[in-house]
């Protein structure tokens, strides 16, 4: 509990004990940009990165981005914006900054990450040149009640001087995507309005330089003592350009406190027509509640949310955080209002990829929604629904029927992955992954299908489920290719999960995919039309298909050439002719060394593979083969998987679980959960590593708990949990009652909440009744 | 010689021999401020602050100002702006910026001011956190040629790498005045136009908030190697809101050494009626040119300025080094192409007093042009004829007659000295500086008479300099308050010099300079009815004076009330009685400190001066009173001063000479001369002490070399130098002689490169002939 005791008692007695406490315990400028992500907060409504609020520290990507705000400009795609930045105050004592790399040195720093109260907390002492000593603590959330909001407090201690402190409160809107990246960095945003709300706060109004989309950012400054008496001495708002400013200054006695609130409150046009309006007045509202007030309310929401999200290990603390660490960051993330947003593959904690959803979505972090916070998985299910005329487009532009979805999808649902890409060097390549990575649109299929088969939500199969699916698969028919020689139907030139043969013919896991997409459409239909003729009817006009049509699918569908269901699995067509060799080298992070006799082989002439690929169809489709070839398969390919994708870890974990090789799960269940708070990716700066934080959450969840769902629609556990783990606990939602489930070394125990009926499920294959008589 | 050393051979072929240089030769960001002002460079038509080009170090205020460019807005005065930044190049290898405080440190760190050659030059190599050494060099320069033209070249060598290097060219518009004073922070320009000129450079286009003043500033950037081969690889524009970008890389050897040419053009809309096109047009110009060339051409010409300002002291080299300085930045600073600008107290190297031009000018400065740039020394008189109508409406708005000058003048010729002010810790008062110091319209009139003394430049006498004395002396005339009781004329309420007794009565500075004001005019009008009585009626009838108000000065005059004209004369009415006390102490940098009995007595009650005054008055008006009383007024006063004012040390230095107090005269020479290379006044960053500068030159030359021009117009020599002082050296433009002059221990020596005819001169009371038959 070192950090605790650095803080002072105002900031101990809100903070929460180690268990949930992520630690930056010294300062070091080059580690900034990692911590700016771990740091991050999300209210739902936008994400924040922890940058460092007195501003003029080297290294830092200062971003608030905001759930929908996209735009193109000059980049290489539609991104997610980087909004005006409200997360500035500046204090200096004689033209001196305060700050921590603006004087001498700091000491005593500390700075955590308060998980299960969604604050940031930090305390440091500066000292200036002259040897003048400032303690500085600061506190700041974002509001989960009301995620528009955002606020800090900083407490402000000379400690060995007096005189007049002075704070510029900032609204910056110079920012710019890929600040520190030039050869990138676009503006994304004009400055329409830099104005003050008068004797009260500053205001500042951009639009999206693409859509004319108003973002509208208001900020007020409270200056006080810890009496809560007023000490704002003047305050004159000040306009530069693109940057709202408002100077402040307070008498401050030596060894007294001052506190200094700042308040935000940030409305688009995607919520308001009137943004100024809207903000001012939730500014005031803000205001006036006041920020202790906020706070409490805002650690309640937390409450809740971890109420139904914690995960305890007992036995295994580090991987219990690790675990929290990556629970805080994706339940805090998605919008659960507004199923027209969705979840970026760094989620919402920096700018890589563009914000945009991939299917990390549908296989790496729906499960944890669908299983924890069904409403919110339902709005990213309905995200993709919404783009459904869009995918319909999109297949109908590259020549092919019913509904394609895009590789990296944003607002619009148009594809946003670039045809044309740039590396770091500024070499030009043409990017064929849009082109050619197919198995997304099954992927969204995939998750619809699972969404419903968790929740058994019906209203949402028959108005959205029913309809992508049906379209999701007519796709793939139309994508097959008639091999007359072998009469079967085949899918060339494709990109599986594996980047690094692109593209190829016949991928094992996209063929696989396609028939099953093809074959749920045709289940659903068959259901419907004997069950619901109307709405089958109603179907079948709307997207005008008749059943001349599904015979042919039903033909096709049985011909897809589907790799052998036994032994080893070829990943794609002459895979077997590549140069080969197995993985025999790990780097001290663990990581696997690409075999020197490879060294000299391009990287579609060998046998290595980015990431999972027969292994993650295995892991999808896993009553398609037998325990012994999933075992060959997984065996085989994690000899030549490099994972240089933070997809794969969390795929081989749950993988291995299923095939038996518990040291080697245990590993990449670490890969996988530590991978940001260890950096091991070294691109944590960019932002969190999504799929892999939900990817760790099955990992414990439906591998070392053995938790699914069987075809009967049946919870089931298999547990097998390592020795050291004496027991997992965690909640889930389980078609409307809150399960409290204890796996322990021996049993599975499960409570509720607010089960009155009762239920059927099974643990190591025996039937167990919940509630009931 | 070890900061030649340093360089690598491209530089060091250029730079000058040691006692043309002022060096840096450890980096400190502490230091950063005031070296900006040290190593500012001025063409002429601006100035430009030596802050970093590579940018993000810790203290800079980046500046440019263009002499004529004032705006007000939301500041207390009407001041010089800071204009885009066009001073920036930052440099990037993979993402890390290579710079001075960018990486891990900074070895071989030297910069240095060229004064020779009028550049400033730098060399380090800098240390990324991976090991990564990059030697940097920049050399820079704005030229004398074409002073609306500055430029840098950047030597960057990677000494153990290799890759792709990448530069982000700037024009920065968001640029404020009083970058790190929060309270007093504005902008003063709005950004009109930010574009690219096509696949060659950038431009940025501002208007001055007040007046819509354009300044268009372009810049074009070429990558080289050292054999002049093109080296950059990519080029993209980019604009940031306010900010104009270029993109470029080049890919660079481990060893080799690539050069980066940064051009910039700046014009305003003084110049231009399309300031873009000319931009544009000389910015073409000047890459075609070469920076070689350019380069080449701007030492000649301050080969030239060099020529005939040089003052070389044998026997005090550190003397002589600050002389150089001092004179340095003196004659870079005006724009000798237009006499619509004058010179600010800071010079325009800082931005403190806002660029304005005070009594300094005409009593510090104006003396050096005088006797070495007359040219320029007329367009500073001609400033002020420019604004007589100003001053004509400013004495008639204070109910006076004639012309009153502004205690702080602009452009305008309005005063700008603010009636309020703010003191840093954010206190208001009411500021009576422009109410009270009157005795700045003798100071312009004084300044006129003593060009003309100077050059006899007669057409300046007949065109402005008459009506300008004539003017100034009649609002001394209607100034004059009738004493009845004494039957004498006083003025009551004025600060004189001192400006910590205000406001006084009878001040014997400001009396006797009013005297003497009106009795030049009165001499001058004599003359031209006795002369040329055409220009006589035509001034009467233009300035509506007639011979009847002209009875009413003589009588006025002479009754005017001055103080004993001998003995020890009281600096105001009632300064006798203020509780007194000698200066016993001094500090370590041989500063006078208030005597401690005065600690608890207020400002205006005690007899501690904050600069010279009666001192002064004797400096000015030496022949109206005798050796003695000057010499019992410079003792007096001198225990009494405490220097707070840098216009006060070269004038006590002046004095001593005068009345052979020689071990104090040097103390003060010091004093004034290295204010600002040791900073002694602690506010170097806020610009150079223009007075100082030009005070200490008049020290040397006008004091211990003794030279002056009697009451007959004959040049007078009556050295005084240190035993030390082998000789002094130096040239003057005698009414268009050039005069090379040589003061030793025991002769003065004359020669002349162009001197044709003959004319006389006194040394110590003899009088000589120079050439002739």
């Amino acid at each position: 509990m070192a950090y605790k005791n650095k803080f002072t008692s105002e900031i101990q007695n809100i903070i929460s004990e180690d268990e949930w406490i992520i630690e930056e315990d010294n300062y070091d400028p080059r580690e900034n940009l990692v911590y700016e992500t771990l740091f991050g907060l999300a209210s739902g409504y936008m994400g924040n990165r922890g940058s460092h609020e007195e501003g003029d520290v080297r290294r830092t990507l200062p971003a608030n981005y905001i759930h929908g705000i996209f735009d193109r400009s000059e980049a290489f795609q539609r991104e997610l914006c980087n909004t005006p930045d409200w997360n500035k105050l500046k204090m200096y004592y004689e033209c001196e900054q305060i700050g921590i790399e603006s004087g001498k040195d700091v000491k005593e720093y500390v700075r955590i990450l308060d998980m299960k109260k969604g604050l940031v907390a930090k305390h440091y002492v500066s000292t200036a040149y002259d040897g003048r000593e400032t303690r500085i603590e600061i506190i700041k959330f974002l509001s989960r009640k009301n995620p528009r909001c955002g606020a800090f407090k900083v407490f402000v201690t000379p400690l060995n001087y007096e005189g007049v402190i002075e704070f510029e409160n900032i609204i910056d809107g110079t920012v710019t995507n890929f600040i520190d990246f030039p050869r990138f960095r676009v503006k994304h945003l004009s400055t329409e309005q830099v104005c003050e709300f008068s004797d009260f706060g500053c205001y500042l109004e951009s639009n999206t330089r693409d859509d004319k989309t108003p973002i509208g950012t208001g900020t007020a400054v409270e200056i006080k003592d810890n009496d809560g008496n007023d000490r704002l001495k003047s305050r004159t708002f000040k306009k530069f350009g693109e940057i709202a400013c408002e100077f402040l200054d307070a008498d401050v006695k030596q060894g007294e406190t001052i506190v200094i609130e700042k308040y935000a409150n940030i409305c688009t046009g995607r919520e308001s027509d009137n943004v100024k309006d809207t903000v001012l007045n939730d500014l005031e509202t803000f205001v006036k509640k006041g920020f202790d007030n906020e706070l409490e309310d805002h650690i309640k929401e937390y409450y809740k949310l971890w109420d139904m999200a914690d995960l305890q290990i007992t036995g295994d603390e580090k991987m219990q955080k690790a675990l929290r660490f990556n629970i805080f960051h994706v339940m805090s993330t998605p919008n659960p209002n507004d199923p027209s947003t969705n979840i970026g593959a760094k989620l919402i904690h920096g700018e890589e990829y563009g914000g945009h959803a991939f299917w990390d979505t549908e296989l790496f972090i729906l499960p944890f929604f669908n299983y924890v916070f069904p409403e919110v998985a339902h709005n990213l299910v309905e995200y993709r629904y919404r783009l459904l005329d869009k995918a319909r487009e999109n297949a109908n532009k590259n020549g092919y029927e019913g509904a394609k979805y895009p590789w990296e999808s944003a607002d619009t649902g148009d594809e946003e992955c670039p045809e044309w890409t740039i590396e770091p060097d500024g070499t030009c390549y043409r990017c064929y992954v849009a082109d050619y990575e197919h198995h997304v649109t099954a992927a969204v299929a995939y998750g619809a299908n699972r969404y419903y088969k968790f929740t058994k939500d019906k209203e949402f199969l028959d108005g959205m489920g029913l309809e992508l699916i049906v379209e999701t698969g007519r796709f793939w028919v139309s994508r097959l290719e008639y091999n007359e020689q072998e009469d079967r139907y085949e899918i060339t030139k494709v990109t599986g999960p594996d980047e690094w043969h692109e593209p190829v013919d016949n991928n094992a896991y996209t063929n696989h995919l396609a028939k099953w997409n093809i074959n749920q459409a045709l289940k659903y239909l068959k259901y419907y039309k004997e069950n619901d003729k109307v709405m089958y009817n109603n179907l079948l006009n709307k997207i005008k298909l008749d059943e001349d049509e599904l015979i042919i699918w039903k033909d096709k569908v049985d011909k897809i050439y589907i790799k052998d269901k036994e032994g080893l699995i070829e990943q794609y067509d002459g895979y077997f002719n590549l140069v080969d060799a197995e993985i025999d080298e790990w780097d001290k992070n663990g990581m696997p060394i690409l075999p020197k006799s490879l060294e000299a082989v391009k990287k579609e002439d060998r046998c290595i593979l980015k990431q999972a690929d027969v292994v993650m169809l295995m892991f999808l489709m896993e009553y398609d083969y037998d325990i012994d070839t999933q075992r060959t398969n997984f065996e085989y390919y994690e000899k030549r998987t490099l994972h240089r994708s933070s997809l794969s870890p969390s795929i081989h974990c749950l993988m291995g679980l299923r095939v038996g090789d518990y040291e080697r799960a245990y590993e990449y269940l670490c890969r996988s959960a530590y991978v940001d708070m260890t950096n091991n990716q070294g691109n944590t700066r960019e932002g969190i590593h999504a799929a892999s934080a939900g990817g760790s959450w099955q990992c414990v969840t439906l591998g070392y708990c053995g938790m699914s769902v069987d075809n009967n629609g049946t919870l089931v556990f298999n547990p097998k949990l390592p020795d050291n783990w004496e027991k997992v606990s965690y909640s889930i939602n389980w078609r409307g009652s809150i399960l409290r489930i204890l796996i322990t070394q021996d049993d599975v125990i499960i409570n509720s909440d607010n089960c009155n009926g009762s239920f059927k499920y099974i643990v190591d294959g025996e039937e167990r009744i919940y509630g009931g008589a």
